[in-house]
């Protein structure tokens, strides 16, 4: 096992709370992990410098701060980071952490172009570092007892699929503006699946994607964008540029993928219009279905005929809770998502310290990325189908 | 007002089911048309009989019997006719109706080409004859009230709705194999959106398609097809034909529309796995979202913030039943599909009586029917956006 190095990238609102979660596993003496915090960096000066001085107080190491990426990178004793930055630099910083011999961990957001998740992909393997992306929700609580389920062939044979990020961010998304930041400027410049990954990192576990399966090809659909503008015109006072400012991306984007072995997939973005938070949850197979939105499942022979059984208590009494959870509650669930943001650390941190490849790796993580470029160019040709790449180069046939 | 004269083509379960909804109009003196079953048809002569007999004792009158819809068309006494035959043949048979002066109201179910659509509305126009769908889900309840509320602008502009067939008809699709039934072999020769107009007639009165707007292109995409055969493999005796035969079909059809007003919609067609029924309802404006399977709405300033409220209890603490569900049920609700069935039959009557347009037209009816092969072609060309016609020639404009 080897010592992790941490350097962290970006050092905003995300970058600040997965730091302290890390604060936890530095100073935990029963985390299986040798962990430290040894670089802090963000272009903002003063970010980095309280970043840094704040990982200081909280582990004792000498957390270095640094402006650029490029000098975090050189440095010797970083050898892991995690990018949190603007969505557009996850992919650029982190081909150049795999040069440079350092494990990358990527956090949310999509691709600017799908050429960026091939040169990802091709420099892992050309160096033979691994890349993960962190995505949290492959560790949710729901998620997981889904993913024990679909193990235990509970759901049958998949049939069909749903999931996205329906979550209302007009407020945020005005405040971005306000404060010149950049995730409003991806709603002004582009029209696409925007945020895959919560929906899909999931789903792709359920569907084997990667690992005797694979998307072959997807369509999207936009539809107008009204939410931001009317929100601005009734929240804001007389003026405000985002009350009259053209937005491209559409206020619901949905987006149909294929599998290679015949299932289909309905993603969903969803987040400049008034409504309760969802992940559009719904697992569909030859013996039942689940639907996150009514919190329910039903299971042929299982559940009473035609009847809609509750989630959580169809879990409890079944015991479908995953293993990884039973083990997490027990121990004390630590904050941050519901929990999950410190699982998907933990498995960041052990397939560093231990040199292994990362559950959520190069190829899921480029896949990933490359579904808002793909949903991009879909959407730009009339909801043209376009091909998803195989980014395994034909390895997730054996895997 | 004329004296509605009808005449009945197809007397299976649903020509049955609404034949009896008749026999109550024809003799209950509060209706407001006079209304009469002078003809039924079905190519069995058995059930052509029976059912001119069942109608003659109902209803008093001389109600004849034919065994081909041609004969029944020729009959002086049929101004009228319901067409409630195997799908293929609805718009052939309301084709053949218009030329002979007669006004046809189809059943649910798709149309075989594009082409027989265009040429419905072709001979409506040259000939001035009407043609309706009796689109029942149209005059549902909840989609009556949501109408009422779109109308008054709850929901704000309306962004993206979805909606569907989701019916397990695993049970009546294997009896129609055993009987040699129509309906099983659609799902072995064809693979597309079977059954879009339960879905898809409500949310098109909505959406005000062929009345200032309209669908511009689909695309579909559809799963592979696993669940008729397991079940027949686990709920038929060995050697059923069922359990090996080739399905086309997938199990599930997923179609997107786009209007020309910026909106989308969200089909699906999910009729041969384990699940509880759904129309798969989700209306989504500026101002809130209403979802049938959660039986909730949620409407900004209005419910509490973030929170679903049950959609039931608000349309009574606001007040959105539509008046003509207010009066159905002071008057007494009828039985067929929770009273729906009877509503769209009045309306039907109404329009032959008073000799006015129907309020879902011919070109609502091209439409409708339409989505079936077009679907079907989308999904043979690799979900490739199809064109979907504008069936009014432009009248949708000024409508």
């Amino acid at each position: 096992m080897q010592k992790v190095n941490i350097g962290i990238i970006g050092i905003g609102g995300r970058g600040h709370s997965l730091a302290r979660l890390i604060y936890d596993m530095s100073v935990n003496k029963d985390f299986p992990y040798d962990v430290d915090i040894t670089a802090i960096c963000d272009i903002r000066q003063n970010k980095a410098e309280s970043g840094a001085e704040d990982a200081r107080q909280n582990t004792g190491t000498a957390t270095k701060a640094y402006y650029n990426a490029d000098a975090l990178l050189d440095d010797p004793n970083v050898n892991a980071v995690i990018i949190a930055t603007a969505w557009q630099d996850h992919v650029p910083i982190a081909i150049k952490a795999m040069k440079k011999g350092i494990r990358p961990a990527m956090e949310c957001g999509g691709a600017s172009s799908v050429e960026e998740c091939i040169e990802l992909v091709r420099v892992s393997r050309e160096t033979g570092v691994p890349c993960m992306f962190l995505e949290n929700c492959n560790y949710g609580r729901e998620e997981m007892a889904l993913l024990n389920m679909c193990e235990q062939g509970v759901f049958g044979e998949l049939i069909h699929v749903q999931c996205g990020y329906q979550h209302d961010l007009r407020v945020l998304l005005a405040d971005n503006w306000d404060a010149g930041d950049y995730r409003i400027f991806h709603h002004i410049h582009r029209n696409g699946e925007l945020y895959p990954m919560h929906g899909l990192g999931p789903m792709m576990k359920l569907l084997k994607i990667n690992n005797g399966n694979r998307f072959t090809s997807l369509v999207s659909m936009s539809s107008k964008a009204r939410g931001l503008n009317e929100w601005a015109k009734e929240n804001r006072p007389m003026g405000h540029p985002l009350q009259n400012k053209t937005i491209l991306q559409g206020d619901v984007v949905t987006t149909l993928l294929k599998c290679q072995n015949g299932e289909t997939l309905q993603l969903s973005h969803d987040s400049t219009l008034p409504r309760p938070y969802s992940r559009n949850g719904h697992v569909q197979g030859t013996k039942g279905i689940w639907k996150e939105d009514n919190q329910s499942i039903y299971i042929e022979g299982v559940s009473p005929h035609d009847t809609w059984e509750n989630f959580h208590e169809f879990i409890e009494k079944h015991g479908y809770e995953h293993p990884m959870w039973d083990a997490y509650i027990k121990s004390g669930v630590k904050e941050g998502h519901g929990g999950m943001d410190y699982l998907v650390l933990c498995e960041f941190m052990k397939s560093v310290a231990t040199m292994s490849e990362p559950p959520i790796d190069v190829y899921d993580s480029a896949l990933l990325k490359s579904i808002t470029p793909l949903s991009e160019k879909s959407i730009a040709l009339g909801s043209h189908p376009v091909e998803v790449p195989d980014f395994s180069g034909g390895k997730y046939i054996a895997r």
